[in-house]
């Protein structure tokens, strides 16, 4: 059989899609193997770039791709003119990563008519992504009307969340009447890791550190999330590479007042584009920059010192969510490859039992047990991976 | 010698003022013997309240009180006509709670009018107290030329937190211009409770309960303290009877969209005066109430299950803020007397290896050990006491 499959062999295509960009990965089923990966970025402008991965090669070309109909359209001529498929028929699934599902979405669907209307009226909570994402969902149900298409919801493994962690303490009727609650973000990497993490070892109790550009700590227990940092949106929570995480709700009227801003709009664009490690550290959003300059650099290590904080202290109260915690996940860009922020996180954690091994803490980008033999608490990094995730929800929904 | 002292006991007069209140307590130094205590309330308008204790008698009194200086002048009237003074110099220091000290003060100091024009300019951060409080030190400085007045930061003993817990994840320069950060609350009862746990018990961490209306968590260690829940102003942190504490700052923006608010002012007073238990159980802001109900109003038991889940959990982050906990410490009004919320917010904590015992935590009101004989982490009932907190800075400050 060829490595670009036969049109026999099932091939789901996993997509994730922003306003300027969209992310497709190409997968043979059942085996879950890769077959391809791409980005198409900048679109819109004068100047988009297409990346395409497969084998060993790397393609890179500059075309302006105008809308999203076009984007598509480029992605399922590549995907035949590179021979990844000998013909799109054998795509037989197609699956939408959304980024709010609200409280009726708690797991993925196959997307019809309602579920795209569903999904851009719950635009409101996710003004920038939604409705994006639902364009994109209806474009490839135009395009590939063979393929089944399935939303799968960043939100939805939170759903299992119980209301004493999901409610915020404002009047009630503004969570009836608004929907305002929390409702976390990154659960499908929350769930592909805890899925990874039964495999690997026995626990009850799990928490999860996801940590990126954007981060956030889920506690898991019996396979059901119990609590997670982000909330109502993506900012809050920890400090991230833009996002500040939580903070008091005076300051924001306070800073509106000396900022002399009109709209709160402009401020929580602040919070989540200049603050986190960037607006710390007045130098960078991304760790690895901060830890090039911390030695001399008293601002950079100050930001990093705040970021592991903020995560630490998140696994802390989440410990007392579920009264223990009997594992630690590290996942996510940062959680998989960020030895030294590993193991600032982990100088707070002893109390817990959690204990990591120096040496094995030097791994980077795989699955791992990072503990010493005596901790009573587990601590792992398990490399996430959202578009699996995603092609097995496809999967799920194949005839 | 007189149960009301003599001209040669100096006695100090401890200030609590509100913008419609003026609570008093005079103290015989320096045995810290309380000798009455007094409130004014409904200050400017039609029939304002004077109450008084002393000994065992209760006295109150109906009668118009217009402005801060008439109630000054009530205030040092009644206390030479109920013999509680012979004389008003032998009242020699007068200790005021202000409510913002900002960085600048990190413990109580004499009140000069340098002092006073900084108490007033700090009234950025606190604009319903500091104003109203520095009128009342002037008027008392003015009043009683005599007596040392001494002022007496509520954020004062929070001063020692580190960087890493007092910033916030956002532009720097925001906290360098607008002096943006956590400065905490409830500081001067947590420097009593502190002092009072050193007496009584062993420890390097203390985590410090304040339960009441308002209600804060405060981690200290080696008698600094390294974080605290209340934040940039007192709205932040744990669910408190009428305020949210910590909410997604995103969904202040979604909430004024929603409610057509204009000024983000008017959302912050619903988050001060609307939320918390109230907002929640839609009935009440006090426990009691709801605990009355609670076995048959889902939505007052909802409350209370919230209340002690925001609490615990910011137990568990300060124990990983310090990597560990020796002691565990309840005060305030709920601290000290709602055995039941005691024993919901204990229930989290066993992982940390505090476990109290069911029958001592039926005390109400008084200092004693919960512990169980075999737990690992103390907890505490210790009843707070700022205004002898406040008594004592003005004697240490003396001639």
């Amino acid at each position: 059989m060829n490595e670009k499959g036969s049109a026999l062999m099932p091939k789901i295509l996993a997509i994730n899609a922003g306003s300027s960009t969209l992310k497709w990965k190409l997968f043979a089923m059942p085996e879950e193997r890769v077959l391809a990966s791409g980005l198409i970025d900048r679109l819109g402008q004068a100047r988009s770039t297409v990346k395409i991965k497969f084998n060993d090669q790397k393609l890179s070309f500059d075309q302006p791709i105008k809308d999203f109909h076009e984007a598509v359209v480029d992605v399922m001529e590549r995907l035949k003119d590179l021979h990844l498929v000998a013909h799109l028929h054998e795509i037989k699934g197609v699956g939408h990563r959304i980024v709010a599902g609200g409280e009726h979405y708690a797991q993925s669907v196959r997307i019809t008519p309602a579920v795209l209307a569903d999904i851009t009226e719950l635009g409101h909570f996710a003004p920038l992504h939604n409705p994006v994402q639902a364009k994109y969902a209806d474009i490839f149900s135009r395009l590939m009307p063979w393929a089944v298409q399935v939303a799968v919801f960043d939100t939805a493994f939170h759903q299992s969340m119980p209301p004493e962690n999901f409610l915020y303490s404002i009047p009630y009727d503004y969570y009836q009447r608004f929907g305002a609650r929390k409702y976390g973000a990154h659960g499908t990497s929350v769930r592909y890791v805890t899925q990874r993490a039964a495999q690997l070892f026995d626990f009850e109790k799990l928490i999860v550190m996801h940590l990126g550009s954007g981060s956030s700590v889920t506690a898991v227990q019996n396979s059901q999330v119990i609590d997670t940092s982000m909330g109502f949106t993506p900012l809050a929570g920890v400090t991230m590479g833009t996002r500040s995480g939580d903070i008091d709700p005076s300051l924001l009227a306070y800073l509106m007042d000396q900022l002399d801003l009109q709209d709160i709009h402009q401020l929580i664009a602040i919070l989540n584009q200049k603050s986190g490690l960037l607006g710390l550290s007045q130098l960078s959003a991304d760790q690895r920059d901060l830890e090039a300059v911390e030695a001399k650099n008293p601002q950079a290590k100050l930001a990093l010192t705040i970021y592991a904080n903020r995560v630490a202290k998140y696994v802390g109260s989440f410990a007392a969510a579920m009264n223990g915690v009997d594992a630690l996940v590290f996942t996510g860009g940062v959680g998989e490859n960020g030895g030294e922020m590993r193991a600032k996180i982990m100088a707070h954690l002893g109390f817990l039992g959690a204990v990591i091994d120096p040496l094995k803490n030097q791994s980077r980008g795989r699955e791992v047990d990072l503990s010493t033999p005596d901790a009573n608490v587990a601590t792992w990094v398990i490399p996430t991976n959202e578009e699996l995730m995603i092609a097995r929800d496809v999967q799920a929904q194949l005839p």
